[in-house]
C-alpha cells in the first residue's frame, strides 16, 4: 500500500509517518520509484505498536526508539529487551551496566529485605525514595518497611507477568509481548486499583456507618 | 512569613505562588498591608501538597484544585473525596452521581466477575476496556477474564490502602491520607513492580537457562 493508505488504515498522518520513517521508529519501505515506497501489513502493525507506546504510555518518541531497537535486535530474549525497555541496561551495547550507581537507601532495604536480585541501576529504585520523601513532606511517616506488603502483592503480580509471557509458543514474539504486557497494563492496574478502592470504601462506609 | 520567603522556603517561584492564589489553590494571607499579607506554616504545607499533586503526579492545575477543595470540604469524609479525586462524582455538589453512563462493557464483565459494587460513572472502568482494545489491536488475545488474577491482587491492594487510611487516628486528617496514598503512591507501586520483574526476570533467565 501507498503511505497515503497506510495513513488511512493506522489513523496516523501522513506527515507523522514520515517523521517516524526519519526517526528510524518505522522501517523503510520497499521503493518502487525515486519517490515513491511500498508499505504492508508489517508497517500498519508497527504503526499500532509505536502509536501504544507513545500515546497510551507517553513515553517520548526517543525513549520508544530504544524499546522498539531492543525489540529488533534481541527478538527472543525477553530478559535482555526488558532490562532495556527500564533503562536497567544501556540501548545498543547489549551488555550488561557493570557501573554501579549509588543506590537509592529505602529501595535497597527493601530490596534486601525481599531477597531480590535487582541492578544497582534500575531506574526504578529512586522512583521508591523519591516517593517515600515527598510523603515525609508531608508528614506521612511512611518508609520502605510500610512498603513490604505491596511489594509482596507486586511479586505476585509480577510472576503473573512473567507467567504470560512465557505461555507465548512463538519465542521471536516473547521480547514483543514482554514489553507490551509490561508498559500497556500499567494504566489498567492503576485502574483495577481504583475500581477495588471504591469497592472498599463504599464496603466500609455503608457496611457499619463508622468510617 | 513573607511570599518571598514562602517561595524560598517552598522552592515554588513568587509567580507561580501567586498564580496558585489566584486559582484558589492556596487559601490568601492575612493582609498587613494593601499589597502585602502573611504567610504561615499552613500555606507552605499546602504549597507542597499542590506540588505533590501537579508535579509528581502530574494533575492539572484544574484537577488539583477540585480535589483540594474536595479535601477542604469533606475533611473528615474519606469515602466523599476519594469519589470526588477519582472522577467519580462531580466536585463541588457532594451528591453521589445517579446518572449512570454507559458502562464500559468488559470492565463491567469484570466488576461483576468480582462482585464488586463500583459506580457506573468510575472512569477507571474505560481506561480497563481502552487497555484491552489496545492489547487486541497489536494481536495479545487478552479480554477481562485475562485480568481476573491482577484484579484479585489489586483488591488486595485497595483493602491494604484502606486499612493505611483508617489507621489515621486524627478524622480530621483521613480525607488527606485517603488522597496522598492513592494518588502518590502510584509511582512507586508501578516501580515495586518494575523491581519484582527484574527479579523474577532474572531468576528464570539465570535458573536453568531455558528461559
Amino acid at each position: 500500500m501507498r503511505i497515503s493508505e497506510l495513513g488511512r488504515r493506522s489513523g496516523v498522518s501522513t506527515a507523522t509517518i514520515k517523521y517516524y520513517l526519519r526517526e528510524g521508529l518505522l522501517p523503510p519501505g520497499r521503493a518502487t520509484a525515486a519517490t515513491q515506497a511500498e508499505y504492508d501489513e508489517t508497517h500498519l502493525r508497527r504503526l499500532r505498536l509505536i502509536r501504544a507506546l507513545i500515546g497510551v504510555r507517553g513515553l517520548s518518541v526517543a525513549a520508544a526508539g530504544h524499546v522498539l531497537h531492543a525489540m529488533d535486535e534481541h527478538r527472543s530474549d525477553p530478559h535482555e529487551v526488558l532490562g532495556i525497555a527500564f533503562g536497567i541496561r544501556p540501548p545498543g551495547s547489549g551488555t550488561p551496566d557493570t557501573t554501579e550507581e549509588e543506590p537509592s537507601p529505602e529501595a535497597a532495604a527493601l530490596i534486601d529485605a525481599m531477597g531480590w536480585s535487582v541492578s544497582g541501576s534500575n531506574p526504578a529504585r529512586e522512583v521508591v525514595d523519591r516517593t517515600l520523601r515527598t510523603l515525609r513532606s508531608l508528614d506521612i511517616a511512611y518508609d520502605w518497611r510500610t512498603l513490604l506488603p505491596y511489594a509482596e502483592l507486586a511479586e505476585r503480580t509480577a510472576r503473573l507477568d512473567l507467567d504470560r509471557i512465557e505461555a507465548t509458543t512463538d519465542p521471536m514474539e516473547k521480547a514483543e509481548q514482554a514489553v507490551l504486557l509490561t508498559f500497556l497494563l500499567e494504566p489498567a492496574l492503576m485502574a483495577l486499583r481504583r475500581l477495588a478502592q471504591e469497592n472498599e470504601s463504599t464496603a466500609r462506609h455503608t457496611g457499619d456507618g463508622s468510617a
